[in-house]
């Protein structure tokens, strides 16, 4: 498998595109010298794909989300339609009449079914959609759609809400000499503790999440049900596995759409060619995944936080999310400093069992097997302070946790928590533009 | 009843002292120009109290709550021992001898039976405590003891970590012709959102905290079985209703001595007195409180968050608790934005029942019944976005949820998350003093 230039057109028979009409209604002369961001994306396959998607278990549901768990639930979609800078969400519904009218829209001048249209909206939460914007909008992405790398990128752009940079992968593979490509755009920044899952339905536990959007293409043909399958358990190791905030959005969505332009027969579970497309799928939404946290409202640093050896998977997770979520574990890592201390508490007050006793912490660098052991059962070890800081101070490193009770484990990919990400959030009523989700 | 002078030394027979003993080992020369804060506080009863306790239900409990609970379990007690500065939690079995240690140095120097001797710690966890300035300074504080609103003023402040302020209250009544006292004194600042329980076992649903200590006294005698009965009452709906950041400390402590020097018969639930002492220990709890969230590290509004309607008073909590403890929702209370998107995201995320299409949403004075709705059945009323703003303005409001789903209702005295809380909880490295519990 080579990672391949390009996001969403980098699979065959796809085409993409990102227009810029004024969702927010800033007044003009807004963004940069190169003209305003686009806040419309548009993604179209030549051909009915299979689609697979996950959602948000927020009991909230944005009104574009329920659009799209009818279309998943049939199983066919051509296009999706995204737009930034507003939620569409707990806009009652006029919203859903609204989501309805932009799947219509797209659908009209695509010459394709409204049932086969997609629909993901991000911003603001409860702010009507301004309706005319997004109709001129559809019909100008639908002319400016196109099918190189650029175009994908393009549609990268419309998606981001207050994400600094684009985020894309694509990757290709070859079975049977026969090449096949698969290949993502995400949004993320805040609001970001996703925990989707195919029907909206929540597992338990719950945990808290935010805004997240990826959108993947890939040119193989996999069956609806395997399609499916590998997307849940692709987003159970990836973008399940993050958090910027602890918040989970209402709109919450990863959609997958496989239209087998490559022209293999529908690969099944059983296939020779279905773990090369499930490992591409999982390598995608992971470093989509990863992407979103390191760009996050206000993040400096990354945290990949391991737990080893908790009573069962639950336990593990639940270890997990309550250290990635602790607000004075995340300052700290912030300062630079290894408090134990507040890991230690995090996990204690978490719903796993924990044995202080029988407690060990460490930090790694990214990848790496070589723990610094802060903490042996329960214990501070003799590591010098200096030497801890030192293990805490790059932007990206590994916290290691066992809790020495069973064989549990359990990944989160956690973001500091800055003055930044307050100021960020705060934001500036006198400037409702300012204003975020 | 009345507001009276002073706080654990109001009511009769009780003595207490702050001193200073340099828990943290800083340097010559620290603090204002009055000399450094107290950092060790005791009270002590001229005769045997009955006692009655409410302790943290984190998996990681702090050497001094084990002590604290063996006392509470036989049930008298004569003196209260407290340091600030070190938790002495995560800090294995040499931690559990400097708990035990405190209590022995100070049944000596006072001439009482150790297990008599509630002990208590706050501050930075997973250091060993210095005995020799802990022994030294239990030494002078028993020197230092008296009777007046000074002394309980000074151990006030000995308890303090990063509070601005002293936390004191006091309040007197008459039953029968004879005048009782109850007061108190607490501290909190971080690591707030205690659930604690008399026995440390946990409650379910369990959510997440920080370190408060509060220690409470009353001249009245009430038996134990009564007293314990009250004080669990009085914290559940105060101390256990309060969050600042939402991580549950190893230390949380509420300890209520009652050493009967007013002279009465001891009080069942059925005595004609125990109605106003109840009264009064639940007023002095919920002020107590309300001072940690006002105080509390980088709080600039102060927020009451008020749900109606749950399905049951579980679900109330549930969602009473993911609203006050969202960072998004604290975040934008500090902007002084009405931004209730937020808030519907948060009690859908919630583990409570809510319908969208059900809740209302308002803002209030405090204690005013005058509610302002900027939501109604899950969609924008037509107040103004000015008008919000101005609702939220003050440093003090209310919020108001009714998920109008069933009758059930919770109450948490919620604060904003600001800049300065990142950066007070971030520290400094360089300087071991600045690191935070």
């Amino acid at each position: 498998m080579r990672e391949v230039e390009g996001s969403v057109t980098a699979p065959l028979g796809y085409q993409a595109a990102g227009v810029f009409c004024n969702i927010k209604r800033l007044g003009t002369g807004k963004g940069s010298d190169r003209g305003p961001k686009p806040d419309l994306a548009l993604i179209v396959s030549d051909r009915p794909a299979l689609v697979a998607g996950m959602f948000t278990t927020n009991q909230v549901v944005a009104a574009p989300v329920k659009v799209c768990r009818e279309v998943v639930r049939r199983g066919v979609a051509r296009a999706v339609v995204a737009n930034s800078g507003n939620a569409n969400a707990c806009t009652g519904p006029q919203g859903l009449a609204d989501a309805r009218t932009m799947a219509r829209v797209a659908a009209e001048v695509l010459g394709i079914r409204p049932q086969e249209v997609l629909v993901a909206s991000t911003g603001r939460i409860g702010v009507p959609l301004p309706m005319e914007n997004v109709e001129a909008g559809i019909r100008e992405a639908a002319r400016a759609l196109g099918r190189g790398a650029p175009f994908g990128a393009m549609a990268a752009q419309a998606i981001m809400t207050s994400d600094t940079r684009p985020k894309e992968v694509a990757y290709e593979w070859t079975v049977g000499g026969r090449t096949y490509r698969l290949g993502g755009i995400a949004k993320g920044a805040g609001m970001i503790h996703p925990r989707m899952s195919p029907t909206g339905r929540r597992p338990a536990p719950l945990p808290r999440h935010a805004t997240m959007l990826a959108f993947l293409t890939t040119d193989a043909s996999v069956e609806r049900r395997w399609l499916q399958a590998a997307l849940t358990g692709a987003v159970a190791a990836s973008f399940n596995c993050i958090t910027v905030d602890g918040d989970m959005s209402t709109n919450d969505t990863v959609l997958l759409l496989a239209n087998g332009a490559a022209g293999n027969d529908p690969w099944t579970v059983r296939s020779r060619g279905f773990r090369q497309f499930e490992s591409a799928l999982h390598r995608a939404c992971l470093e989509l995944a990863r992407m979103i946290v390191r760009d996050g409202e206000g993040v400096h640093r990354v945290v990949t936080v391991r737990v080893f050896g908790a009573r069962n998977a639950r336990d593990a997770d639940a270890a997990a999310r309550a250290v990635a979520n602790s607000p004075l574990v995340k300052t700290s890592w912030h300062g630079g400093d290894p408090n134990w201390g507040r890991i230690m508490d995090a996990l204690g007050y978490s719903t796993a069992q924990v044995v202080e006793t029988k407690v060990d912490i460490g930090y790694a660098a990214p990848g790496s097997k070589d723990v610094l052991w802060c903490v042996k059962r329960g214990r501070p070890t003799s590591v010098p302070f200096e030497e801890l800081c030192r293990a805490v101070a790059p932007t990206e490193f590994e916290l290691h946790i066992r809790l020495n009770l069973g064989r549990g484990r359990a990944v989160m990919y956690a973001a500091d928590l800055t003055e930044a990400y307050v100021d960020f959030n705060k934001g500036d009523v006198t400037n409702p533009a300012s204003l975020g989700g």
